[in-house]
């Protein structure tokens, strides 16, 4: 701490509550990372950053921060993609980052139980070791935490056998308004005693409460995979290639999207030649389980779907190594695309079916705008992000007409049974487009909830929902 | 319509939204169906009971409840184990039996849009004949709607490996306060553009509002199924089993657990020897996927587990017709339970491996309080039916007594990680045990929620939650 003389007195209440060495305030060596997360181009300086050690803590900060009316902003990993982790109002930003043990791995009941600052690959490897699986898998694992995992809905590329962060959370405690500790749910397969209150919490992006506590389902870990990455001519034959695998009976557990440009872009930014750079569209595909027999067979449906859409000089990985290479591949698309210029991400939704007129709607309504795109994502989820580039855009025309494009984009989307986003969030950068999804009364009824919830408005105000 | 002198005003309000015919009143030959459901013992009389045809007369009817300060109690098939349809406060039954219609299969996207009024069993079968598959399979299955699968977060056998209702809504139209028309979610495997409105629904017993459409996820229909009957030696041994089978990597799609003075009841319903009635309890354990060979190797990992626990001389079924005669045993459970006597059926889940406790406890409970009782159910949910059998009690000690021995049923089932509704619901009958369940706190904000959403209080007021 420094500056005293000119620091509003609640931090002195804070001081008392988390101790001095918990509380980050402007100019500490610390302090600049709290002002970002890894949304483009962001920065909001909060008054204050407290680290909490435990839910006590975390009760009377809500207590003060009520009373103060100040805003509380909760903070994980801070890998957001919306801006839902930022102090846009000022206020305390509450990093989660101590909160960050793993309370208990039940092998029996197959349930983890962990303080939401455990980063999401700790939780994966810590079960995995014990033969169980959580596979929800967003892209930032390494440095995302579980607690900002199910402030976002986290989705990932296993979503579509799998399920998102949702399908796993199975109980939760809660710092409420007022200070009150909650706990909802618990390790229970079924549980229909009162409203599905854990639920309502996952994707809320901190704007209801403060997680403190969360207990997940895990399944057992499957034994073998199988992987292979398949070109195509044109877009549409890779999209199109997409539920005709699932129309025969295969679900994969992971079918992912690269077009040419994002290849490319891959190419550049690793100075190595990539893998069927030269054809217009990959679909990465994955079967896991524990046969293998069964697994082969399944490849062997998808290899015939496969050429039934011009693709089969696929290259099916033969080696663990070669697994990785194509998932390499994979994961460095969105360093490689944004590395090119200034970027926004939007990340669309649609039902599978639909993808063909998305990615090709997109393409041609950012040429109309001078803007160029590159798309990539989890093609079996219709879950597709397109990154729109500035490139030779002038200054003006990318920030007074980007929106006007983006808007196009998420009507198009919503035009095709699709929403604005599929596993980024609303967070703060959205906000001015959640009109385009939802009607008046929709949103209307979001935020009599949110109000109920959070009557003085100090959970992370801002967010999630326009005013 | 008759008897009109005596009818309130808002009747012929009602004609002109519903029509005549779509309105039943007390004395009418349909009336009295609407007064009952499944729930032991139960009988409430509406005002009106209203038959409307789509959402349009609908949203009309709520904005008529709303002003003349009326119930209104949505109903589906009428078959709920907690009296959640019931018009415990008069007002009106709105059965939703007319909004009946499959509106779209998608075989494409695997999506299902339905209405509320269709009938559970004939959903299954319609996505059945396109090779796609709806899990939820509660045994009322038959005459249950999907409706109200939804109120009350329907379960049954194939929870544990498929998930319960709620995992398969993914899209809700709902009728709110105001008469407003939200639609919440749609085809989309991955949402978080505002709240997940669908899962506040889910479960919610109608006390949120009216549900006039409903889109639920499918999956690829499993193409083999492998069942047996597993006898035990002792109830703690057969619930210890079931954790042993998972932690081996199998994963069931049913794991049923009946204890013998069940089997023997369904051998006196059925006046035919049930097998393996001279044992202490059985599993019925029944494993599906696509790859006969793998299902084989799972049956051959299940036989090893089941010798550890001295159940080696199982049955396993080697024609669909002896599948039908596991799955017949299984299904007639529940009728052959009830008629034995007076009897209240408690619904408790705790995480699996508390079973042998739950169940040792519940017998030891009720042999305190003189009550015979019967435990069959969801061995692999952990979640298990209690029935509580009035025999040779008085009728006093029947009345009296019984909300005590339940008090003590459900404080065990919470001390063991568990609550007091994995299926039902809590509805009338249980909310008088919510409290020990959920904390003051708790049972607060879900107040608040209900209060944001119902001001008025018109949808089905009296259920769900403590007043």
């Amino acid at each position: 701490m420094s500056d005293v003389q000119h620091q509003p007195l609640w931090i002195a209440d804070l001081a008392r509550i988390v101790g001095e060495r918990a509380i980050v305030l402007p100019g500490h060596e610390d302090f600049e990372k709290y002002t970002q997360d890894e949304t483009e181009n962001l920065r909001f300086c909060p008054q204050a950053v407290i680290r909490p050690e435990n839910a006590i803590q975390i009760q009377q900060l809500v207590r003060l921060a009520e009373r103060e009316h100040l805003p509380l902003v909760p903070r994980g990993g801070g890998t957001g993609l919306s801006g839902g982790a930022l102090a846009t109002r000022g206020g305390i930003v509450l990093s989660l980052e101590r909160l960050n043990r793993i309370l208990e791995i039940d092998e029996q009941n197959f349930f983890v139980t962990v303080e939401p600052g455990v980063i999401t690959q700790t939780l994966q490897e810590a079960v995995e070791e014990k033969g169980l699986f959580y596979p929800p898998d967003p892209a930032s694992r390494g440095s995302c935490t579980i607690g900002g995992n199910i402030a976002e809905n986290a989705g990932g590329p296993r979503a579509l056998k799998y399920g998102v962060t949702k399908d796993y959370v199975y109980g939760l405690k809660v710092v409420l308004s007022g200070g009150e500790l909650a706990t909802f749910g618990g390790k229970r397969l079924k549980d229909v005693s009162g409203y599905n209150m854990p639920q309502l919490f996952v994707g809320s992006e901190g704007t209801l409460g403060v997680v403190t506590e969360i207990t997940l389902k895990l399944i057992a870990l499957p034994r073998y995979r199988r992987t292979l990455l398949a070109p195509f001519d044109s877009i549409e034959r890779a999209a199109a290639a997409v539920p005709d695998i699932m129309a025969r009976g295969v679900l994969p557990c992971a079918l992912e999207f690269l077009e040419q440009d994002c290849l490319k872009a891959i190419e550049a930014h690793r100075s190595m030649h990539v893998r069927f750079s030269d054809r217009a569209a990959v679909l990465l595909i994955e079967v896991d389980g524990n046969h293998e027999t069964a697994l082969d067979a399944e490849i062997e449906i998808i290899a015939e779907v496969l050429e039934n859409f011009s693709a089969a000089d696929c290259f099916i990985a033969e080696t663990t190594a070669q697994q990785t290479e194509i998932w390499d591949l994979r994961r460095s698309a969105g360093e490689a695309v944004k590395s090119i210029c200034a970027y926004k991400e939007e990340d669309t939704v649609v039902p599978r079916s639909r993808l063909p007129e998305l990615v090709l709607g997109v393409h041609e309504i950012c040429s109309r705008w001078g803007l160029r795109v590159i798309c990539y994502g989890h093609a079996g989820d219709g879950n597709i992000h397109c990154n729109l580039l500035k490139s030779g855009l002038s200054d003006e025309k990318w920030e007074h007409e980007l929106p006007e494009a983006i808007s196009e984009i998420f009507r198009l989307t919503v035009s095709l049974g699709g929403t604005i986003s599929g596993e980024h969030g609303i967070g703060h950068v959205q906000r001015r487009y959640l009109p385009i999804a939802l009607s008046p009364a929709e949103i209307g009824v979001e935020q009599r909830l949110k109000t109920a919830l959070d009557p003085l408005g100090i959970f992370n105000p801002g967010k999630a929902l326009p005013d």
